[in-house]
């Protein structure tokens, strides 16, 4: 579609009304990637439960073109922690993107090849930028969906093997009715990749 | 600023809570661009009125990065044309831009070098993608203020001088208290450009 198009979001969640492509994560797809292996493999056993669903609206994959869509993160916990996204680097590493908050409380988990790493909350009418090379996951924190608007460069690409290989630093828990940032036991740093 | 950051956007306009710049479009500004210039030095003579604002966030303006930011457009007429932005192409001709409406009602009028053109309405909810090579004005068409959020690549740059001299080929009018689009008489095509 070379044309300008329009895409009204259907809110509550802000389900786009038009999109070529539709994600859904369960359970399984995350293997892996929860710290707590019993907690996952029992709630497994149990549901493969829909962790979240991604609406992607195409276009070329080229430079000065944006790709754009909406995330719902689905609210609840894998032992003592968050819902979350599997979290990727972008293939082309040195592209942005920018989310904006739709519906939800959540935490976007970022971090750089070299491991440094941060935090920045979501909410509803927040944007948070997301410079080149920082991988990024998105952690459902609230009670209720978490629903964002993505936009970035179309020729980003995904790179979701590195994070499945090391893990991010830092995990999004519940620790007494808190919700803190921890280290990750299972992380290990790029120079220590199988 | 190479780490990530948030941006609250506070409503009802969705000013950004952080901004590295700020401008400001008085009716001065858009000499030549309203269809009656009767009703323009009139208007201008009394009062050099408010047309739109926007709060721009900076980044690196390179390849891979994206800048956002906020335009508000108050509402307003000069004869029977509705207030608007000046419009532009952009300088980077194959770059795309996605608008997202967070306030008001408006229409985005698009145009590209060999004279297509294309109207979308804007409102709050909805995703307006603007391809590669469209120049692109907003119109505010309705009673308060028409708010967006804009994102863009960090290198698209602004040609407004195109559109200065040419013009849209539409116009966005009332007629008998109706919303129509309708043909600039002043326009005139790239190859009968000055």
């Amino acid at each position: 579609m070379d044309t300008p198009f329009a895409n009204d979001l259907i809110f509550p969640q802000g389900i786009p009304s038009k999109y070529d492509n539709y994600v859904i994560r369960k359970l399984s797809s995350l293997r892996g990637q929860f710290n707590n292996l019993q907690a996952y493999e029992q709630m497994l056993a149990k549901e493969d439960t829909v962790i979240y669903e991604v609406y992607e609206v195409k276009r070329p994959e080229i430079p000065g073109e944006l790709l754009h869509g909406v995330s719902i993160i689905h609210p609840g916990k894998v032992g003592n922690e968050f819902f979350m996204t599997k979290g990727h680097f972008h293939a082309t590493l040195e592209t942005a993107e920018v989310y904006y908050g739709l519906k939800g409380q959540g935490m976007l988990v970022l971090e750089l090849p070299e491991g440094d790493w941060a935090v920045e909350e979501m909410r509803p009418g927040r944007v948070v930028y997301i410079p080149p090379r920082w991988a990024h996951r998105t952690v459902n924190t609230g009670q209720e969906d978490l629903a964002f608007l993505a936009v970035y460069p179309a020729n980003a690409g995904h790179d979701y093997g590195t994070i499945e290989d090391q893990g991010f630093r830092k995990l999004v828990v519940e620790e007494n009715g808190q919700i803190r940032v921890v280290d990750n036991p299972h992380w290990h740093s790029p120079d220590q990749r199988s």
